[in-house]
């Protein structure tokens, strides 16, 4: 660590904060000193960074001080106490809860999308939900070439999305289950393994759960147009990374597969996997640890004029957090926003 | 068994044959004979019926003679081949397979929705694909409140959909995973272990699977109207038994969603179960062993005006294939039909 910039990973334990330290070793980002912070109860774990093992020091409100850049994965209370503090000091938060997503200051941004939505940033920035960022990785190009109107998405939503308590409640689960043991759930209101649970997030209004309401909300922030119809259905599946989506378009005007294929695959962070007569489409044990978002099932919507049915895939832990945020981080370096 | 009717089951030892042995036995069908018949492999094999132990017969040309009713579910291949001899013959044949489906001469039935379709049966009558059972029987009373023009579905369908050998593939594969063995696949092209396989039938034309083709055929066949628009994609999910499917629909007039929800509850064959608050949403693992149709998260499609989502979830070997075929068989024996 010497040249380059002060980094601080606010929830550095966690299922994406984890990811977050890998990534930054991956992609050799500029790191001069590197601060881990967590809770109280992870003080004094330590982390492999490169070849260094580096102390977890417990989030305060003088963690940030010297702090360029802070990525923050601990929930949203914990963003809506500590990132304003560290913006108001001079530290660029990109924020990966929902803390401040809607809110009409904070750039909401994935880079292939709204890039230039980052140079507005009041010092804090904010990672979308990992299942629409996959989302609007896939509709952008195409909503570039005619406006999409209406989506239909159902999830298939792995457990690392809840976090490293879901991933070790689906291990649990699944050797309570081999050893013939009572299957026990504290994570989900519902046994997770060998299930499926049409629920995640809190519910909300019009019957639409929290998970729900950010595909709908966000996807319309990201992609600027708030005249696209969303409706989306979340779903918890046995899955422990990736998250899967079918996803239904309705477009102003008719566009031809093949059109959506060539479009897809000149697009960037999209891989198009489609060859259905070498059973060739995304799979989440398949997309676990990659960077893109896959694409398969490419298929007209036959109850319709101008539609078209997708399956989306991606690493929710990835491209649904951690690799997204530090892309927005590479992006503001890149033209000068830090 | 004395008073009754002779029954033979054709796939006696499958999973659906199975299931047929304990439905017919759960509801005291007036069986007065019951054989059991299979392939070569199964021949001699014992099941249980009642008190008594019946000895599996190898199916033959000649195994329907004074046979009054035959369940087949030994795949279309066997269907084709014997169930026009058993009819010839005088046998009634309620076909579990895909075979005669969408043939203009055999009624496809599912008793809750278009029971007088069996009044022209010629000697087979067929049970409709299990995804697409669940879905009608749902369709059906809100389509006779007000027309349905559009139905968007996708899948979350359980490993014994395919047969035994997929349910012993996944607990195989759950078992390896655990002792840290090389996870082998047979039945399905990849690991369905923690995992989604948006991939169930062969692949068809437009980019559909069959199972999506049944989805979109057999609907309008059995509600009998050609012009809803049907699109769907099937997911294989790693869950035992039970299918889920997200619905999206279209209806010609509005429909509020407290009227969706009179409906479906007056409704027979549905269960509704749908009280956010206190996490009441059908589970596949809670449908798994009933017979009725389980719908939940009925809500707005707040995309469009005259739009309503629903999760629909039903054992797919009950009322998806062994349970719905009795239940023809129940209703051709109190309107005299056999």
């Amino acid at each position: 660590m010497s040249r380059g910039y002060n980094v601080a990973i606010a929830g550095a334990t966690g299922a994406v904060g984890e990811e977050m330290l890998k990534i930054l070793e991956e992609r050799n980002f500029p790191v001069r000193n590197l601060r881990l912070l967590a809770s109280e109860r992870s003080e004094g774990k330590k982390l492999q960074f490169g070849e260094e093992k580096l102390k977890v020091e417990k989030l305060t409100f003088s963690s940030f001080k010297g702090i360029e850049i802070a990525l923050f994965s601990a929930g949203a209370p914990i963003s809506r106490e500590f990132s304003p503090i560290a913006a108001r000091q001079g530290t660029v938060v990109i924020d990966n809860s929902s803390a401040f997503r809607m809110d009409n200051e904070v750039p909401l941004v994935v880079p292939e999308v709204n890039p230039d939505a980052l140079r507005s940033h009041k010092g804090i920035i904010a990672n979308p939900n990992c299942s629409t960022i996959q989302l609007v990785v896939v509709l952008n190009p195409l909503h570039n070439f005619t406006r999409i109107k209406r989506v239909i998405i159902s999830t298939y939503q792995a457990v690392s999305g809840t976090g490293r308590e879901a991933i070790e409640e689906l291990k649990e689960q699944i050797h309570q289950w081999v050893y013939g043991e009572k299957i026990i759930q504290k994570v989900y209101p519902y046994q997770i393994a060998f299930n499926v649970l049409p629920h995640i997030g809190e519910f909300s209004s019009y019957g639409y759960t929290e998970e729900e309401w950010k595909l709908v909300n966000e996807t319309r922030k990201i992609m600027e147009d708030e005249r696209i119809g969303v409706t989306a259905t979340c779903v918890r599946v046995p899955v422990f990374n990736s998250h899967s989506e079918v996803v239904t378009l309705e477009t102003e005007k008719k566009i031809e597969i093949e059109k959506v294929r060539e479009i897809l695959s000149n697009s960037p962070g999209i891989v198009v996997r489609d060859n259905l007569k070498d059973n060739i489409y995304p799979l989440p044990l398949m997309c676990a640890g990659k960077d893109e978002v896959f694409v398969g099932r490419i298929r007209e919507d036959i109850s319709i004029d101008r539609g078209i049915n997708l399956w989306i895939v991606a690493d929710n832990l990835r491209k649904g957090a951690a690799l997204n945020a530090i892309q927005i981080t590479e992006l503001l370096i890149k033209d000068g926003l830090i």
